[in-house]
């Protein structure tokens, strides 16, 4: 049998309704379902590795109350911004840690399919997990899936976890 | 942590190079993938369902030796093909048994991806595991793909596994 742990990338990102620090349903219920299914009480033999991409914030449209006057206002933002996504980081190594699993979890900026891509290419997971909103392909043409760019482009094994019905939002855009 | 065995569904086919009862490369390949990463040494906590799906012959074009001067001719050329399957099926139970994890295996008769569809949705596998081959978008084209078919309408999370670039035959299409 193997001797190496296996690896499991697995890109969370923060819930669309509720904002940081608190998870998507599809990051918690794709970790919920790699810990359940495949992690099982076989904790020693996995690695979960948490990428959070955080996309820069083109419009400014969630800072409509900052002043930015000099280059250091910019740098609180940025400061700003990377303590919400350590936040968000912590749940899941919390949650690990409670399961007694090892972990480990970082955060990058940039567009999250690419990047999530760059990184499997870059550290070589045997798998990669993404939680897929489930949208239908009318709604996909105006959002945009990384569950399905990832499945194409990723350089490894690729399992996306749709949503459960009964945890979808009203609007299934939101997450 | 969950009490149920995670059941996993592999899709297996035959080599198109050397035929009955080898496996093709990809389906060889998703199996021992799902055996030394996911399954590991944790046996008891998984079981295998391995479907073959038998593409009717529909020009009979291996088939140019017989003669078909009876319904019993087809009946037993039904039989041929079945037997010919359940050997193929032969190499994973018993591997399978090998290994200490517990199997079933069935033949079916169909278009394989509508048919994998179909059992996912009978039998609701916590994962479906397919072999791909690879293959580019040029290519695609002109053979389909059943993983791809597989990832965007099973009603389970798919993962699907890419052969290993040292064992792609001379063309790619073979398997």
């Amino acid at each position: 049998m193997a001797e190496e742990v296996t690896r499991v990338m697995v890109a969370v990102n923060e819930s669309s309704m509720k904002g940081y620090p608190h998870p998507s349903i599809s990051s918690k219920g794709a970790f919920e379902w790699t810990i359940n299914k495949i992690v099982r009480n076989n904790v020693s033999a996995f690695n979960l590795l948490f990428l959070h991409v955080q996309v820069p914030d083109e419009d400014g449209f969630n800072d409509m109350d900052s002043i930015y006057a000099s280059p250091d206002d910019f740098k609180n933002m940025n400061q700003r911004d990377r303590i919400r996504g350590v936040h968000l980081l912590e749940y899941f190594v919390n949650r690990c840690h409670e399961i007694g699993v090892v972990c480990q979890a970082w955060i990058m900026k940039g567009d999250p399919k690419e990047v999530i891509c760059h990184e499997v290419k870059r550290l070589r997971p045997d798998l990669l997990v993404v939680g897929s909103r489930g949208l239908g392909p009318f709604q996909k043409v105006f959002v945009g899936t990384v569950s399905e760019f990832c499945w194409k482009h990723a350089e490894c094994p690729v399992i996306s976890i749709k949503r459960k019905p009964d945890e979808t939002p009203q609007d299934p855009v939101d997450d």
